[in-house]
């Protein structure tokens, strides 16, 4: 059984991310979402809070879990779940750019292989600051982050029009 | 009459900023340089000054005159000004990139339209923060920024030699 | 009234074409598609074809028309049809590194305008040439191209399958 | 059991090609080198040459093999291998431009997965043009191609010094 | 004594090619500007017309000459020459993503050095190929290549008006 | 003699930088790496650090030597070493959009000319920024930076594990 990893830091989960995880999950018999971060730097959502809203996001995903990993290198996270594979999905050519150094890194620095599968080209334009900032204005999000997630981003940083 | 936004941060207006307004006031019979700002951020220049260094600067173009927007979404902008469109000056592929996704997401929200022109080649490299970089180390930025905006660009920035 | 030059070669028309059409149909006055061709060079379909597909294809938008032009500039059509504007659709990065030294030329030759439209994401990977390949080697094509178009690519280029 | 394939013309494979076949031999069951070509294009090398040019290069990988499809879509050479997934090596930026409408379009035909690879840093100026161009101008090729394909090579495009 | 050499194919040179081919006289002490040709392929100009139309308008740089090379590496041009290193000029970053695997390669082959030096942005529209365009259907390409050079290109190429 | 300037940050010095350095140190007569830095911004090294682990990485080149520069454009720094030139490594095309515009204003500022070496491939992943954050989690970085700095890194960001 392979094992893929999807990092990030889905601060929150997007359609778009949601959209790679179905595709991986359709791809691959294992997938864990992983949540990278550091403690010392404040997110929008905390890393337990970030798990949840994917837990609740991929409930229809069997072969799909989340967890969250501080302050260690994905190479380590990788080595402890047996997955010899990480999965990115890009929206771009600026994506790829900079992806590829630490897709470089990580099998220079364990032979950790990554793999970029291209985003849906009508949800390229769906990260998580930029929605984010939508909320913050006042903007309505439906339809670009899982409905889990709605109530919980406009609680945290939604604008009253 | 068609009524067309340039939206930007012009902290300040550069030359490179002043082209594509000219250009603009050309193309379309009403235009509108918008200072998008938040007020919870500190710039360079105050939004009330950056507007007034834009209404000096365009003082030659009939068609043309510029406003602040404090938190606020360009849709919400656009709407309020009856503009079907936005027009963004491009310096290059990054610029490219980096606008792509808050057209299609302007496109997502309220069906309002970006398009891109592409900069003067010979202004290029002129940013508001390179600029400002090079005042501030005591560079000559005659020629990069309309002439009411020197004296007060080396006033906040400028090293004296 | 603005007359906007939507220029391409058009062999034949792709629904992302037409979008871009539309969409300029609702942002500038009078909208002028033209097909430059140079008539020693074989295309898979005629100028006068390719004229006629896109007339009927924008049969619906009041102020589009369709017209071949044979081995001249673009700045001289442009001229002719008193057009300060031409709007192209970039599909990505490679486009727009594409067409930015036309664009330039052309300003540098009469001062004509080019404006870029971004594609619709959904429709980025829809080229004329990749169609023509998918049917050729019997793909499905619906979706990619107008109505008025499937007829008679299939018949040109189809394969049986 | 997933059945990857990784397509190319790969006239003639070279070490950046191998280094991808191995790094998915290593990730994924079985692997399909499929050579897609057009018989009313000359190539350097027959289809029938190059497949058994890589068949000599992947001798020692037991899950690897390889085909040539003449005149046939890759959603189909897929359909008929039951692999829902092909894999693409990359060489920067340029490569995943190109390849993305074609990763969308197999998408849009037939909900076929594409994920690419980033080539081996060290290896992303081998292409088979270029190669190709150094053997015809007398240059030492070794270390840019499999050994099978050295002798080929050289008796095809080789300059005598 | 350094020798730098300048590659190309300069059918025929352009303003932007001698702008490179200026700077890098004031920065080299021996400047080598080589037309690469295939005789078997028939280009604009002959390689021997090329050269003139560069001595013609290099006359004014001491430490410049032209040369042309039939079917020969340019490492090994290079190594005839005693050059350590090749200058090339850049027109944005598809000439970047063009020309670094061709720098990799002769890196590869002979330890060649190449370094870019970014065109003058001013003139990074002006390609050989955009140019014969322009002039074979009538445009004004004054401004656009050396003096020498546009008797001959209009001959050549120019549409009678 | 033509003194080449290498400029950067270099907080601290990678294996990346040193190769360039060392191909730089081949090309021309005398090279001085300067780190550009802002007293009131703290780095990771101070700029007297940063200075002596290049001098010490680069021990075996006789005509490099390292100098710290505060709040100084480059352009001046170049004047008072008498250098016409700057010499960069580009570690893909993102550096290069990056670096562009600030060669293009050194050019306007005082006619300094930057020219781009291509940085070793097999090296390109490996930027301060990423290195530090390798070694703050862990990761061994040996292969990555030059012996020097491999005990100052360790000391002040690495982890224990």
């Amino acid at each position: 059984m392979t094992t893929c990893v999807c990092p990030g830091s889905f601060d929150p989960l997007t359609l778009g991310h949601l959209d790679v995880i179905e595709r991986c999950a359709a791809l691959f018999e294992d997938v864990v979402v992983t949540v990278l971060h550091n403690p010392d730097k404040q997110g929008t959502f905390g890393a337990d809070e970030r798990v949840d809203l994917i837990e609740r996001s991929v409930a229809h995903l069997d072969n799909v879990r989340a967890a969250a990993y501080a302050n260690t290198l994905l190479v380590d996270v990788c080595r402890e779940l047996g997955a010899p594979l990480v999965v990115k999905g890009l929206r771009g050519e600026t994506d790829f750019s900079y992806e590829t150094p630490m897709a470089t890194m990580n099998r220079a620095l364990s032979g950790l292989e990554t793999v970029f599968i291209p985003g849906n080209p009508g949800m390229d334009h769906l990260s998580s600051s930029l929605i984010k900032q939508v909320a913050g204005l006042g903007g309505d999000v439906t339809g670009m982050v899982p409905e889990p997630v709605i109530g919980p981003l406009l609680e945290r940083v939604g604008a009253s029009r």
